[in-house]
């Protein structure tokens, strides 16, 4: 069978309504990359892949729900969307609605988002509104908008985009065998948690591939569901997850509860030696992607996670691309040298 | 079957040695995309698909061929491997190096490569070496320097390149079902054209598949297989194409004589109107990407091409996200607002 997109693919698994016209660009599908040097430096005897879902389409995981999302809007003739954005979001809804037609508004917070992810919603030309508030007022603003007039909400807040993200966790069962018996995430906004945890279940229902446990990541400096309560002005370098009050959060923290799993933080210096980490293996991600496999490593040496014979799955949510001033920020480059041999072999030689 | 990147799937087809460990990051498997809107502009009654090079692990196609010359080196127990890049290809090399253990170092011409592909070369940590000359002396500098000393050179002069390369082609004829009429591509260096046709006969010896027409598309300011001599100073945006003396040049015009196809140039006005146009589908790709379509719009405008009835395949090679810099200069952002209702209904109902 020819890939055509999770909605082609899992339509049966999937509860979207009759009246949704696809809108895909053959997302989904992404590898799963296993990382056995990192396994073996945790302690080995263990299982390790790498989700890769900065494969899809707009160079992240947003692109498995948008499809879903952007489908269900064409279908209710819809003419534009909105959403609040701290860059991913905006990418894939903005490329979804340039393929569909529609006309896409991203609200992003001024100067906080990547400067390669506000990139992909310029370039597929969506209307991009900064506004001096933070992501949280932002999404407050679209759902408020989206409530008032016949613009479609397409965060994470709409149900549908659960539904399509939950393809992720029916590809991890099928590329593993069965659901692996750990999937550490990183959580920001929350609605990946509860689509994977979703998806999980739902695909043992039908196909009986069993449950993982659930560890979700949040940054330090932008962890309510491991304090408890809002976080008025979220820090981290992981502008992914930077999100002080999660719009799925009580679902998280179920998901993490009913899976015998857990909500923890680590610090932007884990995550950053993560990223640098798994850059290593190949796998060159943004960082808060590394926030799922800091977690992991986190818990691990903790002693809370006992990895021993078992298989573990990391979603690592955006390529690193999202996110390249980043590594620019840490990197010295040399001057460049003159053309000539003798002068090459003194850089490559003299280490 | 669980995909487990380009050698795993088509060992049969490649010849590569025996001694070859296989490095993979599960490359390949990339997404045929329709763009049926913009087949309508261009006259209608054909198919026109995008192969979206840019969803490979690094962002872009050189990864195919990547793997294999990876495998090869350390097969043959290498340390360190040597590359010229405008970009993509030291991003690639970097990445598998990275995942292999080696020293990568990549030499690229300073001040002339696009932001976003340093970045993945230091991201993976491979050395990055600039010089004061152009992509075709940095090629002349890293023959001479692996001809001298053991450091495997990975440029698509090596041939493991163009096996692995050729994979594209096996995938596009099993997406489409045979071989299409016509597949359209950027020439730059020329490695991609010479592996794509090479590909496609021996996908065709083996399963039958037939044969296209080979569209290979250069920039008008870096064209020398139009004009038919190196070209001193090539100048263009599209700068993973700009190189004056392909080292791959001769192979890529018997590809089009073979092919009864064509090496054409596109002005830098053509590329970026079409990179702007994919992006409307949803399809974001780096400059040089667009040019295979500019290429065949310009050909098909000319009456040079009838597309009545054909399927035409354009290879999209890299990611958008490699050359952010070209949106980002082009755009304007405007202020920020107010976080506030009345102030957002104003900017999106003002229209």
């Amino acid at each position: 069978m020819i890939y055509k997109g999770i909605i082609h693919k899992y339509s049966e698994l999937l509860d979207l309504p009759a009246y949704s016209i696809t809108v895909s660009l053959n997302e989904g599908n992404t590898p799963l990359i296993p990382i056995p040097r990192l396994a073996n430096e945790l302690g080995g005897d263990f299982k390790l892949f790498i989700k890769y879902e900065g494969l899809n389409p707009t160079g992240s995981f947003k692109d498995r729900g948008m499809t879903a999302a952007i489908s269900e809007a064409v279908g209710r003739n819809v003419k534009s969307v909105i959403c609040a954005s701290t860059g991913n979001t905006a990418a894939s809804a903005a490329a979804y609605s340039a393929r569909a037609g529609l006309k896409a508004f991203v609200l992003m917070p001024a100067g906080k988002v990547a400067a390669g992810k506000i990139t992909g919603a310029i370039a597929h030309q969506a209307e991009v509104i900064q506004i001096d508030g933070s992501f949280d007022d932002a999404l407050e603003l679209v759902v408020k908008i989206s409530d008032k007039h016949p613009v479609s909400l397409v965060n994470s807040i709409n149900p549908y985009r659960i539904e399509g993200q939950q393809t992720g966790a029916f590809e991890i069962c099928e590329q593993v065998g069965s659901a692996p018996d750990i999937c550490c995430l990183p959580v920001g906004n929350a609605g990946n948690i509860t689509s994977y945890w979703k998806g999980f279940r739902r695909f043992n229902e039908v196909k009986h591939t069993g449950l993982p446990q659930m560890l979700g990541v949040q940054a330090a400096g932008s962890a309510p569901l491991v304090l408890g309560e809002p976080v008025k002005n979220p820090e981290t370098v992981a502008t992914a997850i930077r999100i002080g009050n999660p719009a799925r959060g009580e679902e998280a923290l179920q998901a993490a509860h009913e899976s015998n799993g857990r909500i923890i933080s680590c610090t932007d210096k884990e995550i950053l030696e993560m990223q640098s980490r798994l850059a290593q293996e190949g796998v060159w991600v943004e960082p808060a992607s590394a926030a799922g496999v800091a977690g992991l490593k986190k818990e691990i040496l903790l002693g809370n996670i006992d990895p021993k014979d078992k298989t573990i799955v990391a979603i690592c949510t955006g390529h690193g691309m999202k996110d390249p001033d980043i590594i620019v920020n840490q990197a010295e480059l040399k001057e460049p040298i003159p053309v000539g041999l003798d002068k090459l072999e003194e850089v490559i030689f003299s280490n």
